[in-house]
């Protein structure tokens, strides 16, 4: 199976670490033999149809070089659409950074993928903000699969769970925690009795929240997510405008302590039901979405099975690039079938 | 699809509710057209090789009557046993009562049916405590499936999620709250400051714990999940056996007063490790697997995607029988790629 890497950070160096330490799993439990054919970073590609030595490009990241600096493969000049449309493979991964008020590049990069009749594996969440419904039909079209598992909660299996665990009943309403970075902010607003600046601060220095906090905090990447869970688990045709959105900037010490004295917390949720939102809202301590720092949490609500509940960590390179390997086997899979 | 029910109770009748409603969705979504050729209670059969009618069976059960009373296709002679070995069906429900100490009778009618080549979905736990390697062995032997979603955790899907959702990675170790008669009890013990006697007879009251709770009380019940969890998601090949079990008649409330002193509660977990085991331990009150009353929970911890929790009811009619349609499905879809 031919790989193209568009990306080349924590995510797309994880899941090429599990390519090479997992190589006789996947050949043996899934039937995946991946050949890396081209690696794109921010300063260009390296290129080997013949299959990349991921060891040695992995090598080169430890180092802070680009890949496109090696001596025999490496080319400056290339571009990920170059390598797109030159590269014969099967599958591209786009892990490039989000940016949600831009996405014009990484939607450009998935649309040439899917009309070059490669499959793709996306981390990447601002395509789908924007053009989730149009993405898919293209997909659909050209008769491959778009699959994007790393984009909502990490590693825990939020979209599978919803679409493949729960045949034959139906999932009426969704809610949840999609956003870590504030869910650890609240979460310490209410158990250390500390400012939002506060608590802001100490998330930047962890390393749970980026230096502009923007998208978070207004609730703009809980958003993103709302819209993926509705597209793709829901049937909905929806982008982020159709999304009512509030963050926790107006959430007080004061609101907090007055839902603690009736037993309640604010969460950040996000939810699909008639209406999309992503507000803070009080819920019971008791409630299963009570999860606390940086953990996310869905609870779906179902036609038959009750309301079923899946918490945990919703961020993370190697949990997220397990995620795409999911994404990878699923895509294997269905290759087989056809 | 020609199906079987063997055992009319609750979960039965719902799944037969569920094929009536869903008629529609059934065909066009999964191209399922399920005919019931024989429905067996504890007191005879209704047999009819053209399908039997439903809604009327249904009406019967609700009149507090037995299938084998019906005028044309009633006949109180038969078993279960015999319907297997004289009727032709791709699936048999096994949905008679859970009896842990003699489940002989529901290992009969599972060997019977599998060796007949008839696939097996079961809500029966008791015949997987004691038998389950030999029962799967026996399943692919003789080339059908044995399914059993609905054995753990009622319709929250605990199997599935672990079982089609991790791809790619791999599940180290398992522990859950397996059973809500128990976590009830706990959980008023330290909510409302009540003794454990007052805590179960509440229980009794509400319907959740049987007259005789020794299976949820003594640990057997959380013991028969660990089991099934053990051999289905870790490949172990282990009976009840293998289990070390330790109920909860010894939990006083000085022991949650403690508990409580270190933000800690106690829970009955069940766990898959190098050891199974199912005993009561303290978790952090932050435990994504502090969940209330008498819903469920289990932590798995994987290589790559962090610890990922399932929260849901672990029981309930409709619940178990979604869960068994779910079976259903997922053996129609192998049939079909066969």
């Amino acid at each position: 199976m031919r790989i193209i890497f568009i990306g080349f950070g924590v995510v797309g160096q994880s899941l090429a670490r599990i390519f090479q330490k997992k190589k006789k799993t996947l050949t043996q439990l899934y039937g995946i033999d991946p050949q890396t054919v081209a690696v794109v970073d921010s300063k260009g590609a390296a290129i080997d149809s013949k299959g990349l030595d991921l060891d040695e490009i992995l090598k080169m990241k430890d180092s802070n070089k680009s890949v496109s600096e090696h001596r025999e493969v490496g080319n400056p000049q290339k571009t990920g659409i170059d390598v797109i449309r030159e590269m014969d493979a099967e599958v591209m991964f786009e892990t490039t950074p989000t940016n949600i008020l831009d996405s014009s590049k990484g939607i450009i990069n998935i649309e040439s993928a899917l009309k070059a009749g490669i499959n793709v594996v996306t981390t990447n969440k601002g395509p789908l903000a924007r053009a989730m419904p149009s993405l898919m039909e293209m997909a659909a079209y050209n008769e491959v699969e778009l699959r994007f598992s790393g984009t909502v909660g990490g590693g825990t299996p939020f979209l599978k769970l919803a679409k493949q665990c729960l045949q034959g009943d139906r999932i009426i309403t969704l809610k949840g925690i999609l956003n870590g970075t504030t869910n650890y902010i609240l979460t310490q607003m209410a158990d250390e009795q500390i400012s939002m600046e506060k608590a802001l601060t100490d998330a930047q220095q962890l390393g749970y929240a980026e230096s502009d906090p923007t998208n978070d905090l207004d609730g703009i990447d809980a958003a993103v997510k709302v819209v993926i869970l509705a597209n793709w688990i829901m049937n909905r045709s929806v982008s982020i405008d159709n999304v009512e959105i509030e963050g926790i900037r107006q959430v007080s010490q004061k609101d907090i302590k007055e839902a603690k004295k009736a037993r309640e917390v604010i969460k950040l949720l996000g939810s699909v039901d008639e209406e999309l939102s992503v507000k803070p809202q009080r819920i019971s301590e008791k409630d299963a979405l009570n999860v606390k720092n940086t953990l996310n949490a869905v609870s779906f609500t179902t036609e038959h099975s009750g309301t079923i509940t899946l918490t945990g960590k919703g961020a993370g390179g190697v949990e997220t690039a397990s995620a795409a390997l999911r994404d990878l086997i699923d895509i294997k899979n269905n290759l087989s079938i056809k």
